[in-house]
């Protein structure tokens, strides 16, 4: 299966992302009839060998400077990527008409790009896992590095406690239904889409994307107060990624555990919602939150490495959080 | 020189538009240099061919659910047009794959739309005269169905008083002004784009675009408070165009003269600054007002048509404007 390979530039890590099938039924979502393989199996003779032609001409597509102009065209990089989408259309179309790719093939490519808004959401994902990733392994610090769901948990790493996962049974997430399903049908929150608001984007910066609220349920009011709620959650604010409607100021970025715990306001994530059985796919779109009890046992394993109190300066908050972690 | 064809679907009337040129140095901001001209000629010979390719096998493209979507994105149709050009390029490009158009000329196509944001302002400049003209002709009518302006004078014309334009002196526009420019530079206002205000898009929209604060200053509260003033100066909202910002509410549209008059409220204008001397181009961005004398005039050539008050049900705001417009 093809993937995308995203850099960091300025480190040695590597993330990696398989290439967004659409809605409805597609593997991602459990579903596998012949029309998703068939799909799967064009995806990678046509599809990927035409943007790989058309990348060898661009060379490196830069993700940071266009997710960050994909946030201020309604975009928050989880549920809604339309922008993210047209502005990835934007640069491959040039170089897939010049690479010499066969006409029928390259317009295949652009129309079926065309054709899902959500075409984008697998790059920025790799792009927000390079991201994560680089942040890893501070001795003693809190800072949530990865946040995931299988259907059934739902798990997190700080970047103090190593490879650890720290689990709890996975929520079922609220939200709006496609056509025909409900509530009822909702699986357990399932997938690594999580690594998005983990980088302080997709439910973290619904300030950006009033429209959303259309899919994910909720008021254009209620978008601009999620933002707001993780702003007393993260370690600041990404100023490569800016708000307009918050009179630009950078997205809440680096979940601190701590402050979860301190708090008690949770991660909010806006989610595909998967029907609870298998072949069925995506039946809705909606916001869940990270259970409270993952945080609380990444906090008992991370007192336990010494590091975080040692490095740590004293203060109203931490002596606060204290007991609730140890 | 190539043109824009738009067609009202729903009537007789048609529109027609040049294509962008870009910024800077342009035919329409009154630059005429050898390489205003090479670029004319390159998108006469290879620019305007390639699209017609295109067009040809994607029949008409649907200019109002493209617009309504790029409000959803961030545009207001008038300075920010992002959102217009990336759906422009998504809906072009397959065709363009597809057309058998020569690789190089397609890419150049492509690289040409995408390098210039504002791409889209001439075919949604062309959309929106279309949209005002069949408001014309209407006996009675006080609505404003065009507004635009020469450089030396502001002009307006009512849907009740026919041909007539009732015109002001040009105001000088405040805004941002590109590296090297400053207000002294400033032309007055010049352009036909205020026909996107005339339709309840651009200064009327600019809830739809927080971000354009950074091109025409401002703030975001300011680019709401804009549009929620235009509501008190409009007919209507048009329920085609909705901001997710103020809660899917529609644009404010149809500019009643009577209202503009009645308030003291002027319409808001995102305008280009031209330079005040021929050949510079475009020196800035900002905001401008349509200028009450216009108003004034258009009201007291309405009054004296007879139709106004014939069709006009008595109401306390007729009546307490009576006396200015006679």
């Amino acid at each position: 299966m093809p993937v995308y390979v995203v850099r960091n530039a300025a480190g040695a890590n590597r993330s990696y992302s398989n290439l967004n099938e659409g809605f409805g039924k597609t593997l991602r979502f459990g579903a596998n009839s012949p029309a998703v393989i068939e799909r799967l199996k064009w995806m990678r003779d046509a599809l990927a060998p035409a943007l790989r032609a058309a990348l060898s001409l661009m060379g490196p597509l830069e993700l940071k400077p266009l997710i960050a102009r994909a946030l201020h065209m309604g975009d928050e990089g989880h549920n809604r990527n339309v922008a993210g989408t047209s502005l990835m259309i934007r640069r491959f179309a040039p170089a897939l008409a010049r690479a010499g790719v066969n006409g029928e093939h390259a317009a295949a490519a652009l129309e079926f790009m065309h054709g899902n808004d959500h075409f984008f959401i697998n790059l920025g994902m790799a792009a927000f896992k390079c991201m994560m990733d680089a942040a890893r392994g501070a001795p003693g610090s809190s800072m949530v590095t990865a946040m995931t769901r299988n259907g059934v948990e739902f798990g997190l790493r700080l970047s103090g406690t190593g490879d650890a996962w720290f689990n709890a049974p996975a929520p079922v997430p609220d939200g709006l239904f496609f056509p025909g399903y409900s509530r009822a049908d909702a699986g357990a929150d399932m997938g690594d889409s999580a690594i998005t608001e983990t980088a302080g984007v997709g439910g973290f910066a619904m300030a950006a994307a009033p429209a959303i609220v259309q899919f994910v349920g909720g008021t254009p009011a209620q978008a601009l107060e999620n933002t707001r709620a993780m702003m007393q959650i993260t370690l600041g604010r990404n100023a490569a990624f800016t708000l307009p409607a918050l009179d630009f100021t950078g997205t809440p970025a680096g979940i601190d555990a701590r402050k979860v715990a301190d708090t008690g306001v949770l991660p909010v994530i806006n989610t595909g919602i998967a029907h609870r059985e298998a072949g069925v796919g995506q039946v809705g779109a909606g916001i869940t939150r990270a259970p409270m009890a993952c945080f609380a046992s990444a906090l008992v394993a991370l007192a336990r490495t010494g590091a975080g109190s040692a490095s740590r300066r004293p203060s109203r908050k931490s002596s606060r959080s204290a007991p609730r972690s140890r």
